[in-house]
């Protein structure tokens, strides 16, 4: 690479980290990539960490050592967090929203690549600390916050099935009484899919009563796997009593009313905003 | 915001459009955040510019007039794609990936975030001269490459179901015969998903006969819209024959033997790699 001077130099760190969240990249790369002593490349990277914080979208973590190196942690501050989860909540008490049954359309925002990506660093912030291996999902609407999480995470995705499937190989499944409906229903997941022994963090788009969440637990348990967290972007309200604790929501939605055309939901962790 | 110097200037602003790909962001709008004349700005961006160009990472567009602006276009180096597709090869050819009935275990592979946000790049590079409106895909396992590459395209993803869903309100449902088995299969999407005359790519995982793209573009008819562009990562050999024409395949399995343990694929666009 032709010699770059200190402002590219920097640029081009900050995009290599960005486009590498949460995996440590050594001094030894940047030095060889820019033909830079380490001296050189500490201070760059004193900038782009200033940077970073200066635009409050994460933080950059240095590890000492050998095996040492840079890493970028995405982030969202609170106050940008906050704002993005009432304008959420803006977009889905549109009336129009309302699905007979009750039900609130929510695909064009949990499939917007810019709001996914969004929600997946708000989850990850949630869930670094806790050294997960992996993120799951159950197919289907879940699929884009959790690969967003996931990213933001540097960890895998894994996605549960309803059915087993010839291209999967041999899988385990396990029935679950679905919280809200009671129905029996089946989750299915690859046997090579997860190592055993690892910390999972269950990643969904809505939660009710917590069934699914529930099964996935168990399911895990068939793996000797361990679901360390639970996120999901919206919660109902009722029933109250979920069938797992310790989950994270974003949003709690309080009620649809079809006839007055009525949708409350608000950010889980502030106050009713109608 | 404090005022920043120009090599943290220009670094923020790197990573403002690496986290805002395809999306014009006006020289107003840096001009405000980091309190700087425009002149000023304009040299801050030939330096971003010469930066993304340098570690080949895409490219920047600057929009002149009063809608101006400046984005960032995602994408890599031909030489940097084809390392990186030998090397997805390379993982798929492992004989332990074969599964009875001949198929190939991938789901490690495409959904990985850092695999498939590549592919998403990749394949957004086929299709960004075709202005799409949105990326389509069929559940399950094509979301996670078909979210990133709607990431990288800054534009909506849309999922269809192989079945209607109450949580969808009304959906359109075609029936359509899958190209390779001859079986008839449904496919649905909600109404109010799609606007009419759109502009949309079709991206998928895997690709054998084709009939579910074909499907595809007979659902978008229903929808008054257009499939512009079909992207797979993987395409089988057989049948030779597809049962659509124009499509982008980034590898190609010629053929898994799973007596012999050996699987044969290779990037699309060069020679044979055994």
């Amino acid at each position: 690479m032709e010699r770059l001077q200190r402002k590219e130099r920097v640029a081009a760190i900050v995009k290599i980290l960005s486009d590498n969240p949460n995996k440590v990249i050594s001094l030894g790369y940047f030095s060889e990539l820019f033909s830079a002593a380490r001296s050189t490349l500490s201070e760059d990277i004193a900038i782009v960490k200033r940077v970073i914080e200066t635009l409050e979208s994460g933080r950059i973590e240095t590890l000492a050592g050998a095996s040492g190196g840079v890493k970028y942690i995405p982030g969202m501050a609170k106050r940008a967090e906050e704002e993005f989860l009432q304008e959420l909540c803006s977009m889905l008490k549109n009336p129009e929203r309302i699905i007979p049954g009750g039900f609130l359309y929510m695909n064009d925002i949990i499939y917007s690549p810019e709001i996914s990506s969004k929600i997946g660093t708000i989850l990850a912030g949630y869930f670094i600390d806790r050294n997960p291996d992996y993120v799951l999902t159950v197919e289907t609407k879940g699929i884009p916050i959790a690969i967003m999480t996931a990213r933001a995470l540097n960890v895998p995705l894994i996605i549960v099935r309803r059915d087993s499937k010839v291209t999967e190989g041999s899988t385990v499944s396990i029935n679950y009484v679905s919280g809200s409906s009671k129905r029996i229903q089946t989750m299915s997941l690859s046997k090579r899919s997860v190592k055993k022994g690892s910390r999972c963090i269950f990643v969904d788009d809505f939660m009710k009563a917590g069934g699914t969440a529930a099964g996935i637990i168990d399911l895990m348990k068939e793996f000797d796997s361990t679901v360390v967290g639970i996120g999901v972007l919206v919660e109902g309200e009722a029933p109250v009593k979920k069938l797992v604790q310790n989950y994270v929501s974003l949003m709690r939605l309080e009620s649809v009313n079809e006839e007055k055309g009525e949708v409350i939901i608000y950010p889980s962790n502030i106050g009713v905003v109608r």
